[in-house]
């Protein structure tokens, strides 16, 4: 008999999207960021996303920290298909004897995460948890100016693009675990910053076509990219922006800084596909309208499947809940 | 400081409620079954909840009866509207040694449920979890000829109506947790049916002024209308229809069947309020679309408020997550 740690997370996911009926007003079911539905005359975007203690985020982590990342994995899948938030749910499960006053600054951090993406909390549940806290966000969100993106969509030529700078929040992770000072990793760490409008923009141009949130590195994620197109993906390591800031920690640490960026997630930065030939022009446009890095990091091809980096197969490079070690945390 | 303990469930979603903010396009946030928003021209009813291995269904239970359940509370939210369940989201932390044709009948389960009240599965999330089985299942319905109900709405002189019989589910916990051989009253817990259809006929008629389903027991889930209207209701005990099987279980082991009818919570019947001079018609009308039993159990007042039981004032008669004892399990 196979255990979840055989077949792992996503051979889960595969058997639970088989069992699941199909239906004429789902777009996307099972396997995206979102599911994509129709509703009417309009597309609807829904996304959940679990936040256990002790498995998303460390025991002590403050919990302002935890409303806000729990409430920016959520928002962030709807970012990941170019849509706006509009509604958030949340589940809450935690002991009797937690005091109120902690779950009101968890609900503050996740107030201000939705504030800022301009979504309202309208629900949820509230539970008696058997260990420590746990948190489950729906988001509801709506397609804006009619089109969406998906992973599916990269063609052979595509340039990999990312918006930001990667592995910052792994790094705030390992900065946490090794009780070092670097107060701006570990801010990142606990409060990424979802890319909603950025997405929103990224979706109305057509000359991108696909796109999805690194929460599980960018080794993976630009996997997923590849699989759902049937392609390969190639990545340039030293085209990946290396953060300052990242820089000076892995030198005085003695650590890979590409391990971060490339294996660790949480950093809720876009992934997607952009035309070859319109590539220099889309990235142009976004640095006009927005303040932060966009870089080409990898081409897409279909001669080979799969993700390399500088032409190297990758065997693994991300988060897998069911195949994770039991004392490895902070992972989406 | 206080602790949720000392506060209990109400007391937090009242906190919440009070933090979040209002929105033009929510129509009702916190504190009902489900939230009512609006989106477009339409309207969307989403509800979310909680089901976990220890407090809401005891360890050992089938897995398919942990997947139906959740499913049904979820449905029922949206049955308590009035509404029509169309697609469905389910989170899920588990032990990663669980093995997968375990989970798989829990899904098994689920999609059954779903099927029989209409509704697809589209998505949600997995993670492995620190401590047994947690489900969260978010129901997303649409509203069924532009009128939802809601619990606030009933008027003095209201008959306080439900659907089938009550304490079925809550006799069938205490059947397993004490060893009884009770096979329908197992079922009755394990497999509880949401009113889906029931509540769309209600919600179309508009002598019905408010509705709730009942998943904290009869008490109060009515308090919980009568609160929302600022009533009080009246419960006649002899008027709350006995299941034979409840009071052959009750008989031979010594139970009082009143306590599950009026405490025991999970049978997810609707109560509804309905305007006394026009009672007869619409009970007769559902008694010929329908083949379950509805009765008219209370009345609404505006003299007093809160619950009573055959005028004796009623202090607590359900469920409360962090004010339960440790080790109940079993209920909302």
């Amino acid at each position: 008999m196979s255990t979840l740690h055989d077949v792992g997370e996503f051979g889960l996911i595969a058997r639970i999207a088989k069992m699941a009926a199909s239906a004429p007003h789902v777009i996307e079911g099972i396997g995206d960021d979102c599911a994509v539905l129709r509703f009417n005359t309009h597309t609807l975007l829904v996304s959940c996303d679990l936040s256990i203690e002790g498995v998303h985020f460390l025991p002590g982590t403050p919990p302002e920290a935890i409303g806000w990342k729990s409430a920016a994995s959520s928002l962030s899948d709807i970012a990941a298909m170019g849509g706006a938030p509009s509604f958030v749910l949340v589940s809450l499960a935690c002991p009797p004897d937690c005091e109120v006053a902690y779950i009101e600054r968890v609900y503050d951090g996740l107030l201000d995460a939705l504030a800022q993406s301009g979504a309202v909390l309208v629900g949820g549940d509230t539970s008696r948890s058997p260990a420590g806290l746990m948190l489950d966000v729906t988001s509801i969100g709506e397609v804006v100016g009619g089109r969406c993106l998906t992973r599916k969509g990269a063609r052979p030529g595509d340039r990999l693009v990312t918006t930001g700078h990667l592995g910052l929040s792994a790094a705030g992770l390992h900065a946490l675990e090794n009780g070092h000072e670097a107060p701006a990793l570990v801010h990142a760490h606990y409060e990424p910053t979802p890319r909603v409008s950025e997405g929103q923009w990224l979706a109305s141009r057509t000359e991108v076509h696909a796109m999805i949130d690194i929460s599980d590195g960018l080794a993976q994620d630009a996997g997923h990219l590849a699989d759902a197109g049937r392609l390969g993906v190639d990545i340039a390591r030293a085209s990946v922006p290396l953060d300052p800031g990242l820089a000076a920690y892995s030198e005085v640490h003695a650590c890979d800084p590409y391990a971060f960026m490339l294996g660790g997630g949480e950093d809720y930065e876009l992934a997607f596909a952009v035309d070859e030939a319109a590539c220099d022009d889309v990235l142009a446009a976004f640095r006009r309208e927005f303040h932060i890095p966009v870089s080409v990091v990898g081409v897409f091809n279909d001669t080979w499947h799969g993700v390399r980096v500088d032409g190297e197969p990758l065997s693994s490079g991300g988060f897998d809940h069911f195949k994770q070690d039991e004392t490895t945390t902070g992972n989406p």
